[in-house]
């Protein structure tokens, strides 16, 4: 992979609008201090652009999806707020292969509700608890040149039950010095796009400037480009006996005289069967 | 578990009413085939009622499904035609803790989509292939009884690139005549749920009636019994530290300042964020 | 199930006869607590038997394990003195279907270690951290009954990195005061036997008379019954073209005329390959 | 990784020797042509040495394994002769970092079994069954290339039930003419280590000069290369309270009165148990 990798980090940018010991603690915003990590720890290995809430479309139209290799997530406050257009065509990209990497709110978000499939719900207390981060697969990229454990200082607790799928790999877990436990770095494959999972990081606390975050974040960008050479979504097609190749289209479920029989908006819904 | 579990047959039921072919093969319908099958299998062990599309709110009310320990899922040709609103209902009791056992085409079910977060395509073909199905998971309860392989002599081909998420467990995988191969019977967990995809099974053949078949669908609905004692869905709560057994509802995620000075319209999106 | 589960607990006594404030604590041997919480929890459901390294073949000869449908492990000081043979036995019924429970420092036995493949090597201090056993599977059946978090006031710490393979499911992570994580019960099949690796107990502590832990135990007791009707290991058989249900015995990797031109040594050789 | 991968491709090279059919359809031994496979695709990215069974120390010295990124594996009819003493440092260093590639009748070697901890046996068959390897995991490296289907026009069949644990993930599925299906492409990871076992390849076909098998190799080649910086084993260590990072040796298993009044044998045992 030579030519730089394309990410987009998103960020609600709301709190930072909204209260002022955010936007202080975050001067240019939480995404702002996302992109400045990434770009810091992979330098002319990546482009990376920002994008929030409040641009049209939340600054995630086709053509910025199209021209994006990772996506980064970071929402809190209003998760209700992004269009379910919007929605749908992050969800359409990452089928087709673009990477995700959702961080720590971002659990509640429509996009990763809508690829977990689950309630996405947890424990939480904004106190002052020491989160350790511990890393149960050493040999997994996203782990590399990260402290065992790695320490914050001072974050916001997410405890188990974590209610998401057994995820497909269990980068890391951490404790909090209240004692609770999170798998706080996992991995999804959905489609043909990679999902990475990360807890730490609140708007109460500076932990997107904390080196070792930034760290764990550059590193999986650089994991979840797809090494696919194009961007498509998986489809269904017809094969017919012997053709191992040449798929075709789908054609409604029903036999055609059956489906002539049919009044029109049922032969609509059938297309939407087909999407 | 010495009270009978309570198992719903949905099925779509139109290409029964829609194709002459499918009536014959099914004179009962093909969720009466099922619904025979498991009461064939586990006889006292069982209450099975079937549902069908066409019932008001597709026979899926709150009251039948807080009655049902386990849902079977048939549909093919309608899946535009399930209502949000009912999809909604089943996905919530799914996550609190219902059983789900989705058959062959209902892979392309809005719920078995909405809980797998992919687009859930495949290759197909309906000709006259021969499907082998061969255990993986030998200890599984699901594969008990079951030939290894079980031959179904002909029925419709499902082959890879199946998209869904990799497995919890892989319990069956088939091979067709032609040469496909598909993980047909896989296990996952989503919330407090269980849920098994079992793909033999089309109209336009009698799986429905072969023994082998009702025997996977039997082990299943007993499988998929959740062991909880209640049904209730994951929550996202507050709990204060040293408090491991009490936590507070949510409040919304902003500061009461922040939250005070936002309009009506923005404090409603943070209820629905908070669901 | 209604026949009772035929359970044989396995301890090393070492320290029992060696410290007195091990006899003092388990007055019974920890094998005799672990044995009691079995049966205060299974009742009539179960039949527990005890054996103990000292034991003519530690007390696990063939016609013991052929009886034993559950085996549970406990060992520390003396790893090294159980014998190869013994080892080997153990090992063949499990992948025969015997389940198994190895226990804390059971982690370092041959027999864990065999069914790994890894070093099973973690961090651990013997000091007095709390420890908390959290569920991240509640659907699980080991997990039913069990507080969320379980509290253990006193214990050893194991912590992070455990080198043992990715576990088919995580049942229970464990936190500690001081600090660390660890993932303290997970499950793995292997060959058609089922395995639990629980990591409270040690013999500073009185952890085997804890109720939570003890009903644990009992949980796993009855999750690893294999549901396979009858005990017989994995076999390698030759199968011919359509002929899916009759194998052949191995013969050896060569062919007839390449094996009778070889001297007896490698004859002997290849009939060991064949096991 | 701008240093080529160093890689050394292991064959027993015994069928080479008693079977002139063998000998005439791979002239520079199985080992020869896995090797050419390798340096074909990856050209200077590795530098690509061969081991055969007949070497002192079977080739594998301690020098040569600390020189070697990943190693390859094909044997088959001597897996008994390999020494034990091989075998464990083998597996020491595959559990170090060192990526492990297991080739067809491999799944039968010490290695692999170790390893695995399990039966690894299967069904087979050698007739003239064309095999179709099938991508279930299309975001994997070690697909990347590879057509979907990959068609091999002749080859031993592998059926299952595959005796091996639940693999990490499951990149490939193989059909056969005769209707089996083997999980032909499965990853795991072990210690420190990257394994990936391949199904296809046999003495008695031409299958490691089949492009697509070449190239399949050629991929795990590169995924199995680990990303730690070093090679070094997991360890056990004693670790003080508040102190996360400096671990202290494993002193034996019982408190220090004990430990002196046994003899000087349990005292070795103790060592032993430490490794």
């Amino acid at each position: 992979m030579t030519a730089p990798i394309r990410v987009t980090v998103w960020g609600e940018n709301r709190h930072e609008q909204l209260e002022p010991s955010v936007a202080a603690r975050y001067p240019d915003g939480m995404h702002g201090a996302v992109a400045q990590g990434i770009e810091h720890h992979l330098g002319d290995g990546v482009r990376v652009r920002t994008a929030t809430l409040d641009d049209p479309e939340h600054g995630l139209t086709e053509e910025v999806l199209r021209d994006t290799d990772v996506l980064t997530w970071w929402g809190h406050a209003a998760h209700g707020e992004v269009s379910d257009e919007v929605v749908d065509r992050v969800h359409r990209h990452v089928l087709a292969g673009m990477g995700l990497i959702v961080l720590h709110s971002g659990h509640w978000s429509k996009i990763f509700m809508r690829l977990m499939g689950t309630s996405c719900t947890l424990r939480w207390r904004a106190e002052h608890d020491r989160e350790l981060v511990w890393t149960v697969d050493p040999t997994h990229p996203i782990a590399q040149g990260i402290p065992h454990p790695m320490i914050i200082e001072e974050d916001e607790m997410y405890g188990e039950f974590f209610d998401v799928p057994a995820p497909d790999e269990t980068v890391f877990l951490s404790t909090f010095s209240g004692g609770e436990v999170f798998r706080s770095g996992i991995t999804y494959r959905r489609g043909y796009g990679k999902i990475f999972y990360f807890r730490p990081g609140d708007q109460e606390y500076p932990t997107y400037f904390h080196d070792g975050v930034r760290r764990v974040i550059a590193n999986a960008v650089e994991w979840a480009v797809t090494v696919r050479p194009e961007r498509a979504a998986p489809t269904l097609l017809r094969y017919d006996t012997d053709d191992f190749y040449r798929g075709h289209g789908y054609e409604g479920p029903l036999d055609p005289e059956a489906e002539a029989a049919l009044a029109e908006p049922a032969a609509t819904t059938s297309d939407e069967d087909a999407r």
